[in-house]
């Protein structure tokens, strides 16, 4: 439908335009009635949706409308899979539309930092590509029903601890190329709806202050047509934060922030084109979501509750399975112990969390996938609610594993291990399950151990499973997904989005997080998950990108249409894979870009394309891969913009971050134009450097050495030292040593001849 | 002799003052005839006198006069011996008198940061406390002889790369706990003649012209009394670097920098009082070193060699000896192999590069002191110029080495892989070398292998010896030393003074060393050398302080004097150590401290004492520290003091970093009033921190639960998760969420009221 929606600008007060920049409630913005302006609904999200039901407490945690709950982030982006990350989103949508939901608020884009982050479960990768083409994929699904998305933390988000008051101090390479990374390609590709700012500070500014965030960089530079949302309550002085950008303040702040904004635009502090330009967002979006609304829309739960179990299964990552193991005989004996077979974790504590419309028990879907002649017990093993082994759970355990052909035990983090609200402090699982899979490996040699957990645990007991199925947090369907790996009916494809490290101290933050009262300093830089793992030769226990199948993959062939480009074309890279084994089966070809030699710091390799490939037995498919100006670029800071040195770059495919396979590489020239400028302290070596240089440095060399008598000695080994020192020498320090041969004047002379060209 | 340096002073002219502050030549201050100020000659140290011959180069590299070469710095500190480090420093002294020099320049305090550092063979530790106790040793013992020193290069010159120009930039805490520690202590306890300001720039501004570093730091906190001396070359404007606090700008350039300083004065842009002030210091310590001088003074070169001799013994750290292979016995058949055992490096390149009095060799005075029926065979091995291994060489040696009982085989880093004016890029041994050692073991089991190299290198063939003696750079009589230690004329008794890892990634620095460009960024912090390694859990090869004997020890009692103190009070520490094995030796007790918990980002531990103690087989002896305030504090940069975090700090007795043997606790109480400030984004929980605070928070809290309905659900998995909500949620956010039950009114009315406290 057509509006003028600046001919509604004109018609509103001050007092209106104010009001439409803090929600009504806590879920809802603002209309204007007497102008037609609808006040419409967000919720939260970004897994599934949670609609507070009219009665409930205002974050609505312990009562929502049921909603299909999906595999959570964390495991979603197991998958490396774009299509199905889109498809839930279109089934998100379509709940939306049923539940008169404007805008779900997700998917969340945060790299994470740290395994100890509480909310990692709700993120995607520490890798800033994969975790951007994850999140725009969520979005584009989402939208593709005419729901609203809000991409979030928005920025630098990446801890629990303090988190409304913490200072994340983040020098501006790592912010782009890392942090604001993995959101620049979600909003570039996708155009969200909304973006949510976080609750942090950004150097110095709270996020939701910050100019240089919400306006320069999201709706500068990147384009963002929509609105910017704050996050519940991170909201510091309203005025500050309209100016910067942040156009919708929510909750509601029972009419303070209106109260500020007003004041602010009569006192001159804020302008009023400033606050008709945030109220043309809210209301473009507004009524976007009203024109999309569907009427009486409906979706069915059984179909989402198939896809949330389909989506499991690609999520879910195998991790070991020592002597083929898994796939399980249908007609065996199986021990399944652990009260999560029962009730397992498939979801994560906070905004989140959702009522979902039914629950699988593992224990139940392995039973109904077993034959006939296949006897599945069960033992509970631990209690959830306590970390002290219980030694009746365990015998019994213990009784049933020595009984069976095969122990599957259900282990990972109980809700109170890992939270919205708080990070954790150690990555162990709860002593009470350690125990047990040690006790009951002792007795059964044929372990299975499926981990339900949000973020990674060290596995000091791994040597105990001879298989070990990483479920993440599943979803509603997570006991059907985990049956049908168990038996082989589906075949596990997801790989890790993050690095499992040995220890809690190998992570690059450990020293560091998280920080010290409200500062933390983001000192490992741009050396985040594999970028410091590979780089620092920091041996994981399972590396990025790392997953097993049923089946076996080759990498046959790995060709570039070009050698060589300019920074302003692109090359297409083809892999070639072929399922080498005797089962259907998916594998995710990485693709990874290492400069060969950089005057900047550079991490040994960084993820620039992935693609899942789907192959029978004995099937050959070659992918492409087009790789343009970014893929080979660093953010130089000085620039203002990224930038491709000159030189070789290598192009390495492999099956994760640690196993490359193929490689080759190609020489990407640059094309832009970069202006030296010499000083007093530019160094001889530097100067010698430049070919338009060379010649004047040369010169000045040659008359210092005849002036001062610095030359190389007789004695070889003193050699090396006098052409390092010359080498590294200012060009005012040359004019010092030759004892007044060559003056100041020279120099300044000098100087303005080379700055000059 | 009394003199009236102030009215000397008030005679000299601007430009007599002028040319004071800077050099004569390359060695020379300047005098001023006509008022009776000599020039005095300074000459190169630090570990021997390298006085240029008249006829020499400027830097008189390749000749200088003959002079004892005692062990580098880096062996120096692995003796851990106050007293005789004070007595090297007395020789040094001595010889200067004897070559009529005023100022040895040395002793080098500088952090070793990363062990690529070319450097590093001149300086003597990665920790601070070790570091400034051996150069304050050095320095009394250089001083009580009526010589000068200059301590250098101060400060944060940690890499030879780019040195004239890169920008060491560093936190506040770091540059005052770590890099400028090392120097204070120094400063402090021995109050150098001279201290030299480095090639660098620290922070953005050049050492030489940094008047934080040179006038607030070194001066005026603490209290130096003799004058800055810049390294030569280091001055980069004159006028500006005598204003921040440098004295004497060296060698002379050519009337460049007088010039300078005359302009300054004249144009108003430095004070006649600055320059005046300079003056003062620099006639000051000329007078001082006059009349301190001692004509006709001569030393004894053979007793300085037996002094080198003594010294490097104590300097050398025996590695690893399985089976107790060494000592071994004067009778027995030895294969010496390796060119350094007959060409020994035992010093390192650069200004510190001596002519020696006389030079052992190792492989002669092995002989010296094998039994009449002791044989003793020599084989070549390797070349010294190259890296590639020499096939007759090494079958030379194998044969020698299959026809022996044991081969000793010398190894290390030719003059080429370090040096002052480059860095190192790795840190293996030449390819021959190593590959010599795994040929000789494999005709050979038992191999000994003698390292003689400045800094530390990677043993990925450790497991082809079973005895390693890290021997340094040695000094002139390096091959007595080895020879002493090897036969057991002589108890191994040195210990690492700096962490050897496993591989160079494994350095807290190897991310961000050598820096880009002109900028490094010391972005470990506080994390260097074992203060890294043992927080971040990562394994060295060979730890801090570590080091083995022919005798064993026995910890066998800590005690304090007292459990609780105040931090302007100091508590005793004694442990009681016993020499159990049947051989004397001597012990290096290492004490540690640890922050039992705390609000900042703390080490694991910190060395804050030693003891170097000699015991006769079963004798017990028990030495005590002294901890005050500095033991337990870290620099506030907000205070801008150094602060004690009142609690439990652990005292941690033992041999070495990772070797802690026994621990006991001491309470320690801050006497310092911490003034808080509140703000409306202090979150909840900090203000509940506060007894001063609590109530007030409490009704705050009370106010807003009953307004907001905040509260835990009924659910026990997010109680967590609201109570982290509500410990974390700044004050503001608690009016917003009120929706208007509290207001912004409230909040400054109880802030006004906080802050007035």
């Amino acid at each position: 439908m057509q509006r003028d929606i600046q001919e509604l600008i004109s018609q509103m007060t001050l007092e209106e335009k104010a009001g439409m920049c803090s929600g009504l409630d806590f879920w809802h913005l603002k209309g204007v009635e007497r102008l037609g302006i609808p006040s419409v609904m967000v919720t939260d999200g970004p897994h599934g949706l949670r609609k507070q039901k009219a009665s409930a407490d205002h974050l609505g945690l312990f009562d929502s409308v049921p909603a299909t709950c999906f595999p959570s982030a964390a495991g979603l982006a197991c998958s490396w899979d774009r299509e199905l990350i889109r498809r839930v989103g279109v089934a998100l949508g379509e709940e939306c539309q049923a539940e008169n939901v404007a805008v779900l608020l997700g998917p969340g884009a945060n790299i994470k930092r740290s395994p100890l982050c509480g909310r990692n479960f709700e993120y995607f990768s520490e890798d800033p590509y994969l975790s951007s083409e994850m999140a725009a994929s969520h979005i584009a699904g989402v939208q593709s029903q005419g729901v609203g998305t809000s991409l979030k933390h928005f920025a630098v988000n990446n801890q629990e601890h303090r988190r409304m008051s913490v200072d994340a101090v983040v020098d501006e390479r790592t912010l782009r190329e890392i942090y604001l990374a993995s959101f620049e390609g979600a909003v570039k590709q996708s155009q969200p709806w909304t973006v949510m700012s976080s609750y942090n500070r950004v150097n110095g500014t709270y996020a939701s202050e910050n100019e240089f965030l919400l306006t320069d960089i999201l709706k500068n530079e990147w384009g963002h047509e929509g609105f910017v949302v704050s996050d519940w309550g991170a909201v510091d002085e309203r005025a500050d934060a309209l100016a910067a950008g942040l156009e919708l303040e929510m909750p509601a702040s029972g009419g303070v922030g209106e109260r500020k904004v007003v004041e602010a635009v009569q006192s001159g502090r804020l302008s009023m084109e400033a606050l008709d330009r945030a109220v043309e967002r809210l209301l473009t979006i507004i009524f976007r979501a009203v024109d999309h609304r569907k009427p009486g829309a409906a979706y069915d739960p059984a179909e989402h509750h198939r896809l949330a179990r389909e989506v499991a299964r690609e999520s879910m990552v195998l991790l070991k399975n020592e002597r083929s193991l898994l796939p399980l005989s249908r007609g065996s004996h199986l021990a399944v112990i652990g009260a999560f077979a029962d009730k397992p974790r498939y979801q994560g504590g906070g905004s989140s969390h959702i009522v979902p419309t039914q629950l699988d028990q593992p224990v139940e879907e392995i039973r109904k996938l077993a034959d006939a002649s296949g006897v599945v017990t069960y033992a509970q093993g631990y209690r959830l609610e306590s970390d002290t082994a219980d030694e009746a759970l365990t015998e019994e355990a213990k009784r049933a594993a020595a009984a069976a052909d095969t122990a599957v035990i259900f282990a990972g983090l109980p809700d109170r291990y890992e939270s919205e609200g708080y990070d954790r402090t150690h990555l162990s699982l709860p002593a009470n399950q350690i125990r047990l899979i040690e006790e009951v490996a002792a007795v059964q040699p044929k372990v299975v151990v499926v981990l339900l957990n949000g973020s990674p645990v060290e596995m000091p007991w791994i040597g105990s499973a001879q298989a070990v199925l990483e479920g993440y947090l599943g979803g509603q369907a997570v006991g059907g997904a985990v049956a049908d790996l168990l038996y082989g009916e589906a075949n596990p494809c997801g790989k890790l989005a993050e690095t499992f490290p040995e220890q809690l101290s190998d992570n690059p933050s450990y020293l560091f997080f998280p920080g010290e009262g409200d500062r933390v300093e983001y000192r490992e830089g741009i050396f985040v998950g594999y970028r410091y793992y590979d780089t620092k030769n920091v041996k994981p226990l399972f590396p990025f990108g790392y997953g097993l199948s049923y089946t076996t993959f080759e990498y046959t062939s790995l060709t570039l249409d070009k050698k060589q480009i300019q920074d302003t074309e692109s090359v297409t890279v083809r892999v070639t894979v072929k399922n080498t084994g005797a089962a259907a089966g998916k594998e995710i070809v990485q693709l990874y870009v290492k400069d060969a030699e950089s005057t900047v710091i550079r991490p040994a390799k960084e993820l620039k394309g992935f693609a899942k490939v789907f192959l029978q037995p004995g099937e050959e498919r070659t992918v492409s891969f087009v790789l343009d100006k970014r893929a080979f670029a660093y953010y130089n800071v000085d620039l203002k913009d990224w930038h491709v040195e000159t030189g070789e770059f290598h192009i390495l495919a492999g099956s994760s971050s640690q196993h490359i396979v193929l490689q080759d590489s190609v020489v990407v020239e640059s094309t832009a134009a970069l202006r030296k400028t010499y000083t007093r302290n530019t160094t001889l070596g530097d100067l010698l450097q430049d070919a338009a240089a060379r010649e004047k440095a040369q010169g000045l060399l040659q008359a210092f050495q005849e002036a001062s008598g610095f030359a190389a000695g007789p004695e070889d080994d003193h050699a090396d030292m006098m052409a390092a020192m010359m080498k590294y020498m200012p060009l005012r320090a040359l004019v010092g040593f030759s004892q007044g041969a060559l003056t100041e004047q020279t120099l300044e002379d000098l100087l303005k001849e080379l700055n000059h060209n």
